[in-house]
């Protein structure tokens, strides 16, 4: 059987991405792709990597006949998603990618947005999309809101390390290093190559990246208390990857047990031997996270690295592990391909 | 029915880079992967990003039951490879990716390599891989020996001009930009990124690339002359792609109607639209290979660009594409994964 | 004496860059910078690399008084720039380093730049900025025209050969690899790091790049005939650097020896020894530019390939050596400084 | 009067960046340059980007008569550089570059080297680099250890916070983000443009980098007990720059006003507009130092940035800034160049 997709908002990163992923899968058909400024174009005019598919010209939202859809992938930004999937059949599954849907209360989502949420009836029914930690919900969903993709990796090096009370939870520091791809296909000046190529610096520092607004509902929730974390993401000039360096206090050896037991049936997140720590370089166009666990000199304190494709695993990539998940198909499908390394 | 690869030479980038592809292929599994110094690790120790599959140990290639193999690649260094191929077992199907077998004649192989040949009989047997113009001759063949990346690129622009006889012979030049990891996974200076990141430059200058040996080779056998081009690789600061700048005399509308006509069967190869002209960007990790035809401002004189990936179609793409077809599979199996593009 | 600068057009990358060589430069001192839309801002804010240096604060260009200002550099788009120095008092010495007074004729501009020219009377009285060709005219010029980056790297390999009449001038391709600066500061699609980083395209394929109006122009001017080259410019992901291959008929060892004659008392533009060529590597952020020469393998035919930072030489750079001349300085004075590398 | 100066070492890139600083200085002249290896060769033909000066040709450091040196650059590798400096003239004035003199004791070196120091007596007597901080010292020094980069990234940020006593000694973290070149000209894997373009990794991660031998030794000294810092530097895809991100407890505005306090004078170190961050981007090819403060949400927690060019800053710019103090020299003299951006 071969389900019928729809993507909104395929002229961006998060879009193509999901073109690409979507082409290899046997059992998904692309039916229509939707680009409000660029309808009436073919993809090929809009990312030429795709020319080699036979894919539906870019539409309007509004012609397409969502009778027709099975899945329907919202690739569009924060704000405008809302609005859009406020106004999308109730019965249409989706697979969120924006942020519109990943805060459960619309009180935080205000506080980190700043603005006020536009369909709080869809926000309630909105799944986590953090698979390995959502499956059941996932599988049963509707709507699943994609976490961000500093959120994903954040939270995979700390949710069994909370759940499983190996760290303090009052001294979390969490380092990230993003690839460029992160803020999208978008014109700022700060994305130019000439901008940078050839350097690095932090950014939303001191606890104003938004992502913070989900790790602080995740590890609030499961921790049953609140918990803050500190969190300083860097603009590193590469393409795609997110490196996430976290300091913790703990026993490195418990935390290690730790994350080997919590994914060791898990196919797309890879704990390596104690003491190695992983490179973005390994996970560039898969679906897998790679985490590393290192005993700092000073005593109980650990360092735990995590490397993620920020476009795959981290955004288009978990959304088709969603959509696999809702649809019935195997999770794994069409998203097994091997990083691209050199 | 699943086909048994070896690999030999599994820990360069064209080795990593038939591992990635084949771990696609429904009907091949690699059950033997051989790096002399490097024997005794596993994959995952020498390429992090295939940590991943289930994967045969590294081994000698003294080691391997060549009795329990269908197909082995080679991805040696020349002249070490000659050696090898020689001492296999003379009905072995092998697709050597070195550049000992692309020369027709010994003192070709001689004058470009600077050695004289070592195993003039396997030579004589071998077809030249280049597989959109050496499909039948593939499908029989034994040994098939890979082109070089440059020189696959050049003759995708070049041979159907030559063959329909619409553009100058005694005229062409060819400007190729090359990505870093044609020159192998090799501790030179000039391939550090401090040397190489953020700029560029041309080497072999003048016509001393070995790459010309088939270039001369090819051209002048369709032609049924001499045909010697002009040739000159610039070094870029990326890690794949190929791009090449033909410059050659004639009509550019007859120039891109022979190219749209030579390739419109060709799953690989794509003709873009007259006027346009393709980036390396949109080929990336993929076995695409684009070409665009303009007309210079100059009459009869055209430009026609190329680009490809150096490891994927210029190399190991290549390879398992001709494997598919010595192997009696769908020529196309395990390769029409989308360019991976930011 | 200290000469007073004004800069117009102070927050794109050349105006940066004249502030970064001015800083160095013993007898000049900046007294305006001019950016329109960051009037009131500090230089710092716009270029915090340029933090340390104690500036006037942007304002705008109907704010400067005149009278206190020795010399004008206009790093303004071209358009804006005739309407901005056609207003500017008559007196006033400028370097304009936009392309509204590099084409001698009125009816060229608008061929090549699509609008007709609104300052005729200074077009007339601008000198070409090439330094090296044009010096005693830049000394006594009141504006002095900063040559295209593209043109200023083709006319160093060209015109000492052009006037020796040592190469067919029917036959001279230029293949030109450009970094990204050369676009400016400005927010496009192409220009994004995602979009530029690791793969390289060719644009303006055909003879349709703005540059070939400087070429035809100066080309046919030295021969005293009409000369039209052949010119395709490549985007490289690097942030500084041209690259020319030019490839051209004639004897190697008679251009080597004509551009050695021509630029031996140069002290910026050095030729290497017959048989190398330079890399944009090694003239990052300096004023040099280096020239190589090779004899191809086939008979009478050469290519020659130049090398300099399109920021520095190409643009800013020039532009201080003119206004060095045009101030009674020493022309060297403010950019010996050696490039950057790695 | 103009010094004579020696660079013994002068085909690594610490080397070759001294020879570009002198270059400028106008009190300095380069009599010696030593590269054992590369004795015979021209310094343009090591480093091209040298090729415009007249420079000495490579010779061994037998062949140098120190009688005519009055300062002595070593920018050789670590182990060797000992060997050397024990063999020179008792009398002669010495800058090491190497990590050889950088700790006082005997046995803390043999701990973090893995070797015996040879040189006891000239470890005794070398004076630790860090100009702003041993200014007296260095002025009346002999023999002056350059720091580790790294080391004096993080110095700039923490020294005056342990002297002021506004931080919790027994809570700092490190993040370092460090371009390539730190690593020098070295023939290693992981240094080709290949493994390093495109991605990032932490290395040296738990505490094992060498350079915490440095922060051990003048952290304790200034707190007068030991303090113990955690340290883990990453590999970012460029060739300059180090970005070093500080978690520290203490209040935002005091750690603020105590940096700005501590800098107000110096010429090279500028402490941002609190609330901001600098890039790496900003400093490159310069020896300055910028450093920014940022409040966390979490209370009692700072962020301080800073970023320098580890060639420049954090190695041979330091040197010269040095030499020029043993010299009787202005501090400032030749090193007031602005970075070079884009």
């Amino acid at each position: 059987m071969t389900h019928k997709i729809a993507i909104l908002g395929a002229s961006g990163y998060t879009g193509a991405e999901l073109v690409r992923l979507i082409a290899e899968h046997p059992n998904m058909e692309i039916t229509a792709l939707a680009a409000e400024r660029k309808a009436g174009l073919l993809m090929a005019q809009v990312f030429p990597h795709l020319r080699h598919l036979d894919l539906p010209q870019l539409c309007k939202i509004s012609e397409i006949d969502f009778d027709q859809v099975d899945l329907c992938f919202c690739a569009l930004p924060h704000k405008t998603s809302q609005e859009v999937i406020r106004a999308l059949p109730k019965s249409l599954k989706i697979v969120d990618l924006s942020a519109d849907f990943r805060l459960r209360d619309g009180a935080d989502y205000e506080q980190w947005y700043g603005n006020p949420h536009t369909a709080l009836e869809q926000q309630e029914e909105a799944v986590y999309g953090l698979t390995e930690f959502y499956r059941d919900e996932i599988r049963a969903a509707r709507l699943v809101a994609g976490t961000g993709c500093n959120a994903a990796t954040g939270q995979y090096v700390l949710r069994p390390l909370i759940t499983a009370g190996v760290i303090d939870l009052d001294d979390i520091i969490l380092d990230l290093k993003c690839a460029v791809s992160g803020a999208g296909r978008s014109l700022k000046e700060n994305l130019l190559h000439a901008e940078l190529s050839e350097g690095t610096n932090a950014y939303a520092v001191g606890g104003t990246h938004r992502h913070l607004g989900e790790f602080d509902q995740e590890f609030s929730k499961l921790a049953g208390r609140t918990v803050h974390i500190q969190f300083t993401p860097h603009l590193i000039p590469a393409n795609r990857g997110i490196l996430a360096t976290t300091y913790v206090r703990g026993d490195a050896q418990s935390i290690q047990d730790t994350l080997v037991t919590a994914y060791e049936n898990e196919p797309f997140i890879k704990v390596l031997p104690f003491g190695e720590t992983p490179s973005t370089h390994h996970v560039r166009g898969s679906n897998f996270c790679h985490i590393g666990v290192v005993a700092d000199r000073i005593e109980r304190r650990a360092i735990v690295v995590a490397a993620l494709d920020n476009l795959t695993k981290g955004s288009s990539g978990q959304a088709l592990q969603n959509a696999n998940l809702m649809l019935g198909e195997v999770e794994t499908r069409g998203l097994m391909m091997a990083p691209l390394f050199p």
